[in-house]
């Protein structure tokens, strides 16, 4: 056992527990240390972050597809018999809680106005076939785009007496372009605030920052700030961010790389799109489909990552296996969105293959029906 | 327009005709030349293969997504309210047309045989779910492998009766391992000839064979050979082939280099395993999943590939770019699954990206729901 780390003592008897439950699998360790200027321990004397990134060497054991896949069916866990397809001239915008599209009808009848259509889920009549439903406009409100303020601004001001009410949570007093494609252009404006309930797409880029190494391709890892909102201290891409309207793709790639992490525009332009990854999970208040568009970009050896915009702790460089292995065996350390990114780059880098199982089914689990 | 090709006659009269075609959008042209020793002209009269291979240079165009989407949706074409699973015991192997399981189903009673089970899609009481029914087995052969061939046996010779009345078609004699998932055990042995009607999953390898040169990556495409029985003529990847029982992914590829493209086993060996393409369509006999897993393998550039086993016709080096722009102008040019395989290594390389329109549902159509 080789141990390489410059630590506080909290930090080495939590080591040592690791190191001790490795070394009887006869596995070698080696132990990351933490990129800043000296290793940060959270209150409880946890060291966050890179804590659990006890990395293991020499051995044969294949990767623990199985925490793998129960980690894709996790951001894949929704029954669409819960909900119905809201879409407006067949065109799918989202989904509605079969419960919220009741609430909205009893509140159309009691206010009676004419916003939404409703169609129940039934059964053909030979009970040989199901139709699933919808919700959409009423037919004052279809029609171009001419009409994409009046109907939204109906949408809008019936849905917000639900959250004056305080059956709904969250109005952001912002509106969302809401379309039934990527690119397309919005059939509706929803208040951001009603998004997770009307289960609109959302979209990001997320970029794997590699390094090619003469042992192999390694990885830039970020560690988040512990004082951002969302998965403070969990490991994440390098670079990731919202997709916001208004630009492209690349231009929202080149923006945070240099944002989140020093690259320069002239390095960050040479991103490669190498596909995406989707999922789509049930929340309490609707169904979240998120779409991340993922890049590789090659950096040279000697570059480091430095983080602008205070969204980012340390960077980690490690090999693309060794940060493979800390997704299947501590996923939790995870930001949950970028394991999935994660376990994309490891299977079209051939570190995950079809030998191992449950292969196919992770597969399927990255990329949801369109 | 440059041209560089040591042709025929009739071979320059259809060149002709395509450059002709080319040169009035205004695009450069360059005619790719076939690489065999000399060029092949069908008995019509027509180059058969390169044919249209005219490649376009210059232009800014968008690649034709609409024609990638169209051809993905064909090889994803089928209604699942038209089949019923077929499981045992709760694991999925296939899916039977509903026409076929009730002809089963009449069989079963006309012979007073207990073989197969039949639960028919049906409408939960309340109407507001369904659920899509099941063939299984009679409870007297499940259990575990000592019944495997008992359960087989019983399953063939049922079936056979239909092939011998002549309702069925394609008796072949021979089994084949039907499983859940690929790589796990077999829970029947099925006759070849009834996999088609039991919508029962099929596996098989296909090879990029790339070169990085300075200008970009290119890729060796392989020409059918024009005797074979399926698709000949047709472009392909350099190295595809069928997952035979018995061998690993990683030994049939290395197999499979050397056997249809002379590619050294020390270099097979290096070919890197990148992901799986998917889907599955209907046939009138019944359902066909299948799955491709997808390698590239890098070859010096100045390897050239040697057809050993006669399957090929002829090789073809061209940039990515040229044969994803192929694949998006004339697909029927190409081996259908052999087409989606070229979408995914143009959507890995970073040839089709986000900012094209329907990117994100031909990405999800190469990978079926598993």
């Amino acid at each position: 056992v080789k141990m390489k780390c410059r630590t506080t003592t909290l930090f080495c008897i939590f080591l040592a527990e690791s190191i001790a439950s490795c070394a009887a699998f006869g596995w070698k360790v080696r132990v990351w240390r933490n990129h800043g200027s000296r290793p940060k321990v959270n209150r409880d004397g946890r060291h966050n972050g890179w804590k659990c990134m006890a990395s293991v060497h020499g051995d044969q054991r294949v990767l623990n597809t199985e925490n793998l896949l129960d980690h894709c069916k996790m951001l894949n866990s929704y029954k669409t018999t819960d909900f119905i397809p809201f879409s407006i001239e067949s065109e799918q915008l989202g989904w509605l809680r079969k419960e919220f599209a009741t609430r909205l009808h009893s509140l159309q009848l009691e206010t009676k106005q004419k916003v939404f259509t409703f169609e129940w889920p039934q059964c053909s009549e030979d009970g040989s076939s199901f139709m699933p439903g919808n919700v959409g406009l009423h037919e004052n409100l279809l029609s171009d785009h001419p009409q994409l303020h009046d109907r939204s601004a109906a949408v809008n001001d019936m849905v917000k007496v639900l959250f004056e009410r305080g059956e709904m949570r969250g109005w952001r007093g912002e509106l969302q372009q809401v379309s039934s494609a990527f690119n397309k252009p919005p059939a509706l404006l929803l208040e951001r605030g009603c998004v997770p309930y009307f289960g609109v797409a959302a979209y990001g880029v997320h970029v794997n920052v590699l390094v090619r190494e003469e042992r192999g391709t390694s990885v830039w890892i970020a560690k988040r700030a512990l004082t951002k909102a969302t998965y403070p201290g969990k490991l994440d891409q390098c670079v990731a961010g919202g997709q916001p309207q208004g630009l492209s793709l690349t231009e929202n790639v080149v923006k945070e790389c240099e944002e989140e992490a020093g690259i320069p525009q002239q390095v960050a332009a040479t991103a490669r799109p190498v596909g995406a990854v989707s999922y789509m999970y049930a929340t309490n208040k609707g169904l979240s489909p998120k779409t991340l568009f993922c890049y590789d970009l090659e950096v040279p050896r000697d570059f480091v990552p430095r983080a602008l915009d205070g969204e980012v702790d340390s960077f980690q460089k490690m090999p693309i296996e060794e940060a493979m292995r800390s997704v299947a065996d501590q996923v939790d350390m995870w930001k949950p969105n970028s394991a999935l990114v994660m376990i994309d780059l490891a299977i079209r880098h051939g570190i995950l293959n079809g030998d191992e199982p449950n292969y196919l089914e992770i597969l399927s689990l990255l990329r949801r029906k369109g």
